[in-house]
């Protein structure tokens, strides 16, 4: 049985009750509103890490939220790029404000474990940036939380890739919209997966740089950089539990 | 019966269809993370402004989203006071950067009618500024969305505030986590409503002026500025229906 | 008998000697240059914040200065809007930037006690995100002065309104250019105003929301919201004792 | 005989007929507000720019205003430093944005030709920069007035210095507090100069460099960095007579 | 025998020949001043991204220059961390808008196509974005050059990365101080090598996340992350061929 | 014979067996990349600036760099102006962060005494401003090094102006490519000067003003502002001995 993790939809008594000890964590999940093909929702990023961070805190005792929805510009090679309708990009400098309020925020409430649980590729060196200039912030103050900061699939053992990628793994760059998105998603929101819209295509073969402006005929018609047609509810939850023991195990033995 | 008018819900090939004629109408809810009390969620703000644009986007074929779920600082003659526990502040900075990129976004994909639609006392201003900026942005590329403000609870009639409050309407100032917002949420998130551990009092009495730094006793104990004991889901549809009919003809009359 | 109050028209050796003693309370008028229709200067606001906060100075023994003449665009609800020519209207972040440096400097100085007195009705949110941004800046410094935020005409008691607008109050955001600013201006400033210009005509209806790019034929050709014509040098006299009545006792009572 | 020149005493329909041929100068002060010793006011700058503004302007039938009160910090080398009570510095981020936003916002009047007439050293590079941004925002635009940028004392002659300080002139750097600024205050602003107050001593020496934190000693006792005793308003008449003849002059045969 | 390409080295009037076709291809290098170890010098990656982009030039006729030295903050994960003292970090907004304004002048210049050729891990989502901000100021001008930008790296071929790291690739984050950047260092600025100094150690093992405040024990003692003992010079020339003619190849074809 | 004492070209443990006592001087080269006529290199400023503070360090034991070689926009007056083609002008905004960075990383670093030997004239104001935010910044910490800030020419005596300059000084504004600066490049970039291509012309006459946009007739086609015909080897060895005598003087006494 699950019980109620996440601050958005909790009230602020038992939020104070649940930070009281100082020993709290919370998890703030980074995602994105981008396309993701004609077969998944453009919220799938803020889905996606919100759910994996919610599940992460049941099983340690941890809080989740708030979410950030408005991630970095999506960028060709591991987004599809952020010239396609659909996706909203953000300037890094307000990605960086976001995640520093966040930060400063948590510590004002007596907060000291934070972790941000990204799921879009595009913003890790932004918030990697919001973090610390909060850390910088705080320490005119002479205070200053502890914060971890990862992306989810990066907690997806080897074993579980071999396993559910046996023709060879394509890269969690080109994962956007593929199958491990896809399988997620079944899983935890099959309501709002369209198998038969899925656009099934080989992995795109993106070059080694970046070019602006970006030449659109990179990125395959789908928006999506593999294909999710071998996705499962099941591999779905193979991964979930791969990525949520590994943020567990970390979160707990490091925070 | 409704129909999911949520982008965030939706993949992006129906989100083309649906804005290809240009004359698609956005609404974008703007929110916050803030304390309401004993009795309502911490994502109270983003709910509600939420559900009030989607329903007015139902009645006039409009979509919604993505929910602008971090706002300006809670003040303490609107929101209690951003000193609170369970309230998160961001910074005007941050406010105006994340509007002024979502008009531009739109605008890029084609959107030419943008209604943004407020849940917080304190961001009015701070959306005012984005949005401007975004016009100007866009003056220099020769183009510009059409693009309305406004906050929901304007559009509440006289007549429906003197059969709500038949003792004297306080103002939509002090009616954070007051009658107003419990009753819509007794309406539309039940289950996320505690009356029973709603707090009891006078409406607050605030001078007029604001301190820095801040007087916490001038802010109830409970966070709210006025009682929402006397709420009903019922009064929750009446309100509902008389914002949407309001906003609605706004929309359509105007934009 | 008045004596000199304003810090700019004042020696630098005579203000340190006023502030010496650290309980020195210090009044910021906040204006702007905006048109004032065809009766009243474009200084209009910057004048009166800075003639309601000298006479208040006078009486409780406070200083007065610099005023703040740059004040944020003008918003077609409260001031007609920033199409009009002869209005300025400046970005928040500079607004912002000018009184969160006023802060800092006045607490460098050693003054403890500030008093921001805003005469434009649009400043009032970023007026307090400089402030706020200043207590920031100074709590890691381990300092900080206290701060008052309002706007002057909060201070017309109820029965001064009832008084001065038998007819009915049309509220404070319509004000602009109307019967409180001309009498005022003609109480203390007569030999800027120009009642043979004025342009009478009903207060202007103006909608619920805001609206990008402006309708300009929302606002009156005048400029202003409401009618002067009613207003005289005596009004102003009422509303200025009324005002700085208010006012004194505020600063008085709470700094 | 006089007229009114400064806009910000000007209706606003005044203002837009003088502006309406496209073809007038508008010349914009920009001053401080600084400890100018014990015998002149902390308003010396901006009161001395917008003089010698407005007597350019009767001469060349352009108008002034509004001025730029908040410059940026006092330098030890020209202003005696910013860590002296009475002198308020402000950012350069905050002055280049009034800037901006001024040329920005006349050019939106239609006014064409704008002279910044700066009256405090430290000033110029910040104003500078301000209207290139200005000019780059018009770029995009397709608009832009012309601007020009001087120094009011740049225009004193090399005849009227060699008549006035017969004993070597010690630059203009070091003038701050000296018998320019007090001879044309005695000239313009009488009221305001107390020549009993004035602190006699040799002009600083100061060195090739600049010091943070500042060497407080570096600067004179009285804030000046040369002494003004030598003043009378009959030079300032000489001095104002050759900068006005020199500002109308390159103003009229440059804009 | 090679010519000069570096446009620092050259004077303007040949700089302006070499680009008045408009068909000009510049590399601009990106590096850091950051710690590299006990055997190599503080200014590694500016010295390896130029001498790179200058063989590229040489190739393919291009010119190089200004070299970016000042970057993006160190991070543990991929340069040891910005704690360590030696090392240089620069906050996003700075190396944002270095970037930025290079696009911008070289644009004004007439430059048409532009490379950035990054050598310090961390920089490249922060060049992307000052790309990105500069193609959006160039759209209001109708103007905007093409740009690439890559990273130098990965341009080896997997064969060399077989054939040079026989006992298993490390990866390119950790290579940080190890067997590439040695080996390079030692072809081109053997002068700046002190093999003798090299610390050997295995590669740093380190987490799936980032840590604030870092955890220093994480990071080997050298400051390198793996070890370059294997390097020579032979090593440098191999990689340089592979990187100068991947580089060459990808610019020729597409720019 | 010279040691090094540029730190990029320094490892890290030698940087900091260096700066270990905190006793240690830094100093700072500050330049642009600037056209600098006919017969000198792009990069006359970062390497005029690097070698005086390389000259200067080797006479006091001080280390020198990074030299940061993005300087503020050329300024008509005293370099030609930005519009030139082979000029690269920096906004403000990222001048000034560069330099509060340096100043916050050598802080970091245990660093406490820092020099900014700027070299181009257009820098001074805005390496002040990084300065003066650096020192706020490190206020909040309880930190802060001393910090010098110098313009190299400004420790060339009257005597060697005189020796010089037998014909009169144009003033180091108008010296942008001429005798000094030709001088120095011939003493320590021999092989960077071209005298044959050397453009001979009288120094240039401006105006006592800045116009915006650029009037480029103004600037001579050299894009000098002097001629540096006059120019030899020996005068460069007079005029660093001059400087470097000078600035070691004023370091060693006041740092």
């Amino acid at each position: 049985m699950t019980h109620e993790v996440n601050i958005t939809r909790m009230d602020a008594f038992t939020y104070r009750d649940l930070i009281s000890s100082g020993d709290a964590v919370v998890l703030i999940p980074v995602g994105s509103v981008e396309q993701h093909g004609a077969h998944m929702p453009l919220g799938t990023d803020m889905m996606l890490s919100t759910k994996m961070s919610e599940l992460t805190a049941q099983q340690i005792g941890a809080i989740v939220g708030p979410t950030i929805s408005f991630g970095y510009k999506s960028q060709q090679r591991s987004g599809g790029g952020n010239h396609i309708v659909g996706t909203f990009g953000f300037d890094a400098d307000t990605v960086i404000g976001i995640c520093r309020t966040l930060v400063r925020e948590f510590s004002r409430h007596g907060v000291n474990k934070i972790v941000f649980v990204n799921g879009h590729y595009e913003n890790y060196q932004f918030v990697y940036e919001g973090v610390d200039l909060a850390m910088r912030d705080l320490a005119g103050l002479g205070e200053g939380p502890r914060v971890m900061l990862l992306s989810y699939w990066d907690f997806v053992t080897p074993q579980v890739i071999e396993r559910l990628y046996p023709e060879g793994f394509p890269g969690w760059d080109v994962e956007h919209g593929g199958v491990m998105e896809t399988s997620l998603m079944l899983e935890y929101f099959p309501e709002l997966v369209q198998m038969d819209r899925l656009i099934d295509h080989p992995a795109a073969e993106l070059p080694l740089y970046d070019l602006f402006p970006v030449d659109p005929s990179l990125t395959p018609a789908s928006g999506c950089l593999s294909s999710g047609k071998a996705s499962t509810a099941e591999k779905g939850r193979i991964l979930a539990e791969s990525i949520v023991t590994g943020m567990a195990t970390a979160i707990s033995g490091r925070l």
